[in-house]
């Protein structure tokens, strides 16, 4: 059966989608949302707000040192998890509610069931069919299993595991490239586990700035972190107690017993859905776009980690993007700006970099000027103990265009927006050298970085 | 006796004076900065870095409850003033240091003693007179006596006292209407003080748009703050214990029993300075300077709080206006754009406005649109119980420049760096509400109170 179709037809109705349905339908479009699990997808469910709150809860903890500096002191800390999961709990539930009155009131409907492509223009889902002037496919990514031996034992999990735990592991491996990996570790760690965080690549964050890396590393250490690089695991081996697993790091071998063994790799979701009968490839790592979101396909779009590889998978690309679907799909012309996309991750200190790091600068041709501020001759950063703090800007020497920002410390993800909005307006290192940021804020070392990069620094000693 | 001498002399070495003297000696000028008390003033002596502080620490306290609902307890939480000046005391002194170290670096010659101008181009200190082909004031200002009756008795003090005191006062009484005594009253009340905070203003932050003003007398309110608006001091009575002082609140009379009784009225500093010898108005309450920071006088810049009301004394006016009167003063062309300026109040929640508010915008003939997002409906903002934040922002409808930025809740300084930059950068509400700030951060607020004010909301219910 066919029936009468929408504007726009939305396939998934998580960070993405629901910017996507709500901005087209704002343009007056006839528009449905196909979800059949929870709404919010990933970030609101297993992503970013649960572990969100566990890096605020974390960062708590780790502050605690430092308040007894600012005589606050705080007589035996207790932590106790199933609390945490509580208040998850009753924040995502209010936020799936959120999300369903946000699409009420902007007259989008909601269909509950697995969506699926027809060919170009046609969807089905829950055995009817119907037509649709334009389609976003939004529909994510899912966990892929981790390529190691012995990763079918029951003891390796993805963080979906620790959503509904009862407890926490005594001793966890986790294992990975994946920033969201950090921030798990260490609050396993703050929470009272014993952690060791494995890499294969040379660093963490491998793909940042040097000067990033170092520093996130030092910190981590001087939190007591175990972190190992180049590191593989060779095999794991049950034991009345747990999990053994031998790790190859660099040419040494190690072994390590632990209660879990953590990775969290995912990949762009897209199995059953049909993209076959519109003729897009299915053996795809992701569905490729445009900055206008278009797969190709006359009148489809995809947005969010189902179109991007997995260190793109970040929830404000999912919305940013889905915003331009949408208002493409109703007959706009709207673009994303890639460069503007914030690659963050929310452990102590934060890590927020936007646009080129130096190297990806020069291999893009430009003439580099680098400039850098650490945030411990930062006043504020002073006041709340930046040790490893920075921030870095990197911009074309020509016109001073701001090509990137990267940044180390706390409230790197707020301070991250400057960067985006600089990059997003063209604006120039003469220009964010004069940005009046207020004082005392760490903001203000984003100014410095940029006086830096000119050659007039005004307070690096 | 005459000596040889300056490109450019500034007198004084605080926030203004010493951005000034780096950036003129970075530009080739022959400098020297004339500073006798401590280097850094008001704001890293005084200012902004003690209260600093003392906002982090007052705001670690305001959390524990936020942190209990996360499963995190303390058994028992004690504060210790005396740990937390000791702190104090080592930053101070290692940021004093700091700065001497940049003024050496950049070759600024510290000159210790009480400046004064001896006619145009000429300057006096420690019976030496030499010429400065350019001269930059940055005295800053000083405390002033308050104007209630009582105000001699010994109970009444400025924010100083609070720098050396032993212990804190059991009950305190802070009057005026400085964001300052805001933070003040909130540190006390967290630090186990019984405080009343008084105005004579109709609200706090009298200025600001009235969403701004409404949250932060609710939020403190709910922490447990007396605040009394509309209210004068009748007169003070010394008593035994303490001191008796009669308010008329309204229409009403009230006497409350306090120990201190706190004031932090400034104004610009320059008596004694010679301004006459330049055809300065000595009557003045501050030394007006166009945007070039001249004050009309040849040669004679003026910066910061000297040459400012009270409502605009800002460190990180001072520190702008430093480069711009610096550039000028060795030759370039440069101004400061004061719309930049950021209002800027530390407690909790932070509140930083900059540029226009609604009322200042149509009161300047702008077709005024605003829209607003409640922190409260924000990802990150509902993780971290943001109930009384908000983002509002201030546009002109017809081409929809940035007017104003103004922004209640954690982190509001960082946040306030994006309204800086958008202001500055002149971007447009279709700009800010495209701007893809990281997930989840409070910054996606500023994107949506844009899109609020385009009419397109995407996340509110």
């Amino acid at each position: 059966m066919k029936t009468d179709g929408y504007d726009v037809t939305v396939l998934g109705g998580g960070a993405g989608g629901v910017a996507a349905a709500i901005r087209a339908a704002q343009l007056g479009g006839r528009v449905a949302v196909i979800e059949d699990k929870h709404l919010g997808g990933l970030c609101m469910n297993r992503g970013c707000v649960p572990f969100g709150q566990m890096m605020v809860a974390s960062r708590f903890l780790s502050t605690l040192s430092l308040a007894e500096e600012m005589g606050i002191k705080a007589a035996k800390v207790s932590t106790d998890y199933p609390t945490l999961l509580k208040r998850q709990e009753e924040l995502v539930t209010f936020m799936r509610q959120g999300v369903l009155g946000m699409l009420n009131k902007n007259k989008v409907k909601l269909i509950r069931g697995p969506g699926k492509l027809k060919g170009p223009g046609t969807v089905t889902v829950n055995g009817e069919t119907f037509s649709s002037r334009k389609i976003i496919i939004a529909t994510g990514s899912q966990w892929l299993k981790p390529d190691f031996p012995g990763s079918d034992l029951p003891e390796v999990v993805n963080s979906d595991y620790l959503l509904t735990a009862k407890s926490l592991p005594r001793r966890c491996l986790l294992f990975g490239d994946n920033p969201y990996l950090i921030e798990i570790a260490q609050f396993l760690h703050h929470f009272g586990s014993r952690v060791w965080l494995a890499t294969r690549d040379k660093t963490l964050l491998a793909r940042e700035n040097k000067t990033i890396r170092t520093r996130l590393a030092k910190a981590l250490q001087s939190q007591g972190l175990t972190v190992l690089t180049s590191t593989e695991i060779q095999h794991l081996k049950k034991k009345r107690d747990g999990v053994q697993a031998v790790l190859k790091i660099k040419e040494k071998e190690e072994a390590v017993a632990v209660d879990l063994i953590l990775t969290v790799r995912r990949r762009a979701s897209f199995a059953g859905l049909g993209l076959e009968s519109v003729g897009l490839n299915e053996q795809a790592e992701f569905i490729p776009v445009n900055e206008r979101m278009e797969t190709g396909v006359e009148g489809l779009y995809a947005i969010g980690d189902v179109a991007a590889p997995e260190e793109r998978h970040y929830s404000h690309l999912a919305s940013s993007g889905g915003i331009v679907a949408a208002e493409n799909a109703m007959g706009q012309k709207s673009t994303f700006d890639q460069r503007t996309m914030v690659r963050v991750a929310y452990m102590h200190p934060q890590v927020a970099c936007v646009g080129l790091t130096s190297r990806e600068a020069k291999q893009a041709g430009y003439d580099v000027v680098d400039g850098s501020a650490p945030l411990s001759m930062n006043p504020f950063g002073m006041i709340i103990a930046q040790n490893e703090g920075i921030v870095e800007v990197v911009a074309d020497r020509k016109y001073g265009e701001i090509l990137g920002v990267h940044i180390i410390g706390d409230g790197a993800a707020e301070m991250a927006g400057q960067g985006v909005l600089a990059i997003q307006m063209e604006a120039t290192l003469e220009e964010l050298a004069r940005a009046a940021f207020p004082h005392p804020t760490l903001s203000e070392s984003v100014a410095e970085a940029a006086r830096d990069a000119l050659g007039w620094p005004l307070y690096l000693p």
